[in-house]
């Protein structure tokens, strides 16, 4: 021991403090003050004095702090334990249910023909307003020829009798297209509702008349205001957009430029839209791997953990127990919000951007960063902006310039998104509800209550986007699946049997 | 109808852009071109042909955004998600096993008071080293007068028979510090292990023991040091911290002094530590509430969540069922995150920090920002400094000193830590399996394996930051507490029936 701490002693001056620093340097030096009042030359030959508390300071999480501490790895941890906990349940549900995938569809074979003839007629009627658009062009262009048979340099404003022919004209189109475009949702809707037992393939078609709808009445509405603005030059409150002089109307009533509309990813009608140079291959086959990787793990996902949680959720449903409704919402709600985030980007980043890059279509905004919503409204203003430009376009905009207060015009466009959502839920699950139609109408006082704290900073943000997340992923979805869910077994009995016929 | 498409033509013209604009502010104009080529006084008297699509542009999620979007809102969304599904296992939970939580404590009367008398006892030992010291002291005083009397200029350096007297006193007082200091954590680890049978109270008492032997050394080995600094004043290389001229030695060795170190938040010993000014009662108050609070609901937790869980998983545990093993691992990692978390708090920030706050002790950094550890060499340094300024001065630093390479002093380190706990986990358990030791041990492998990973940028630090919390919440602590309980049950039956005694 003698020579223990002699060696001890001598050893610590023979080390130089540089050798000692340069061990040391992995280790922290805690707070700069380990070798206070020494030079870096010189290092105290004492080992055991060292002042690790040497000035006032508090703790980094008191109040005190001038520089709050960074919390990134509480982040990293939550993304862990949401890893964990899911992988948890997945592990439950082998050792509860085992493999509940099958590959054996039950599909009828009725079921997919009659899908197959919808798919194949509903666009006819896209056709048909292009017949109607075509004759109404013919008609304006024979407007425009007798006047200038009358008088070669006309340019004076829009008379009464002008204004009542343009009326007269737009009455039977208007009647032709409303007509038209009626036909294919109620056709769809009728089959859809007695004749295609299968939800999901209900959905599809119905999914599609409703685009189709949509696409026609756009196409109507456009070329309707393009006419008048041939028919009535006039002064710069009657400009089109710049972008349309690549096509000036009635050059855009042909084929190609209709079929171009038939396919491109969005529901507004433009007689010219931004395209790109060339279609990248290598991009579309990456987006057309990511929609079917997509596919089948949402697939996946709601064979093996949504459906026995439904399944679960019946005897509660039925008897009205509350905590056990509730139980079974919170169990539902991560699986929904993983399908519906599957679902989100499989559609919109992949689908549409697939489509788009087929038909060079350039403007790929099919969705702006709704994740960060600081209230309702700006969630439904970004996460489907085609279906946001179509109402903004075609209904919100009208009805403000007639004198409509904001208000009011969307007010109307929730109504009427209501009626959609409701058409293509609840005519492919034969239980016409109202619960999708209530799931958008009551969209209107929440957007009320949350529209204030979008205009705070910080914390009220914060607040608004969670309501956001609350509303939408935890009540929302998971509680409109189980009612109709519900309501599915008890009109038909099990999900898997199709019934009697 | 007539007059309805009139008055709408007519109305567009007649409300100005500005009015519009107004109106419309609150819904975003999409990408600005929606009044493109328009002058703000002038709007468009068409409604329908607004130019939605007018430029080539990505979508936000795609690779060739130039920005990429703010993610803000999935942060949020995971805290919902954590929240959801914990309540969820909550609700569940309830509906298994109603409340659980009793008030009746299952803590025997002997128990309680061997527990009392050891907490009465352990200081006791403190005193002992006081006295050591004391003694020390007078006969390096009596040194220091008969040198004077000889030569009452002396300053020549340290002679060879110097060092052999500071060594032979040394000896005698280290035997008697090394005596004591064993002494206090040998009794209270044989009185624990064969005559404290609740774990809870057996930890309590350990830990006070561990905490008592650490400060016995650090008092004897500073005091040493600063014994010999005043034997022998030299060059710059003995020098002592500034902050210590405040009280130098042997000033410092008095029994106000001594006892103030017993009760202050570190295991380093200081004669003089940095001071706050006053104590604030509020600042108390707050953290001994936040303590109480915070203890109260680690023994709910413990009691309605982990208990159940750790039940659940003896059979598991028994037959070596490793996917139930593993299920429950995760089950029980969520829990003890939390309760590791809110003891983490109610330990370092809540009690250390009133503590700190009586004493008045001003250097309140009782741990860093680990959360944001990137390896587990910073996580062993950052979150529990007073320990680690105790392994750091008074075992990792000396060894250095002696020419000890850093990796097998920092081994060390981890092999007397790993000792430490061993005792605070295994006495109390009553069961010395060696899995606490291992645990500590086997941290210094992995130190190796993520050490490259700090030096990393980016993802390299964020897959280090996700190998700390996975070693440590998701495997560490879980597995030890299903294996301790386990031997526990293993040894005597249920843990809420004493034994037979």
């Amino acid at each position: 021991m003698a020579t223990n701490v002699h060696t001890f002693i001598r050893e610590t001056q023979d080390v130089t403090a540089k050798d000692l620093l340069d061990t040391l340097a992995p280790v922290q030096i805690p707070n700069g003050n380990f070798n206070e009042k020494i030079t870096p030359k010189i290092r105290s030959k004492y080992r055991h004095v060292a002042a690790l508390h040497s000035k006032v300071q508090p703790s980094c999480l008191s109040h005190e702090t001038t520089d709050a501490p960074s919390f990134l790895g509480f982040r990293n941890l939550m993304v862990l334990t949401i890893i964990v906990m899911n992988l948890r349940l997945v592990v439950e549900n082998a050792q509860k249910y085992g493999l509940l995938i099958t590959v054996k569809m039950n599909l009828r074979t009725s079921d997919i023909y009659t899908a197959l003839i919808l798919y194949a007629l509903t666009p006819c009627h896209l056709f048909v307003a292009y017949i109607i658009e075509r004759v109404a062009m013919e008609n304006a262009k024979g407007v425009v020829g007798r006047r200038k048979k009358v008088d070669p340099n006309q340019s004076e404003p829009e008379t009464e009798k002008d204004k009542k022919d343009f009326y007269y004209t737009w009455w039977w189109i208007a009647v032709a297209h409303t007509a038209n475009a009626s036909l294919a949702l109620l056709i769809t809707s009728y089959v859809v509702y007695y004749h295609i037992h299968n939800p999901g393939l209900g959905t599809i078609s119905e999914l599609h008349a409703i685009v189709v709808w949509l696409k026609t009445c756009s196409y109507a509405f456009t070329n309707r205001d393009l006419r008048h603005a041939m028919l009535h030059p006039g002064g710069p409150e009657s400009a089109l957009p710049e972008i349309y002089s690549n096509c000036p109307y009635p050059r855009n009533i042909t084929l190609p430029n209709l079929c171009y509309f038939w396919w491109a990813p969005t529901l507004v009608y433009q007689p010219y839209y931004p395209r790109t140079e060339n279609i990248r291959w290598t991009f579309l086959f990456k987006r057309i791997g990511e929609c079917m990787a997509l596919s089948v793990f949402m697939w996946l996902v709601c064979a093996q953990y949504a459906v026995p949680v439904l399944r679960n959720s019946l005897d509660g449903m039925a008897s009205l127990d509350f905590s056990s409704i509730a139980e079974r919402l919170m169990k539902l709600s991560t699986i929904s919000l993983i399908v519906w985030l599957a679902g989100f980007f499989a559609t919109f980043q992949s689908f549409l951007n697939a489509l788009a890059e087929i038909m060079r279509f350039g403007d790929r905004v099919f969705y702006e960063d709704w994740w960060n919503s600081t209230n309702l409204k700006m969630y439904w203003s970004t996460w489907n902006k085609p279906v946001y430009h179509f109402m903004r376009r075609h209904i919100y905009s009208p009805l403000v310039g007639r004198g409509w207060s904001p208000q009011a015009a969307s007010a109307w466009v929730f109504v009427f998104s209501g009626f959609l959502h409701e058409l293509a839920v609840g005519v492919p699950s034969h239980n016409i509800l109202g619960v999708a139609f209530l799931g958008m109408v009551l969209q209107l006082p929440l957007i009320q209550c949350t529209e204030p704290l979008a205009k705070k900073d910080g914390t009220g943000k914060v607040i608004g986007n969670c309501i956001f997340w609350i509303n939408f992923v935890f009540v929302g979805q998971p509680l409109a699946a189980m009612i109709y869910f519900f309501a599915w077994q008890a009109k038909y009995g099990d999900l898997n049997q199709p019934s009697g016929k």
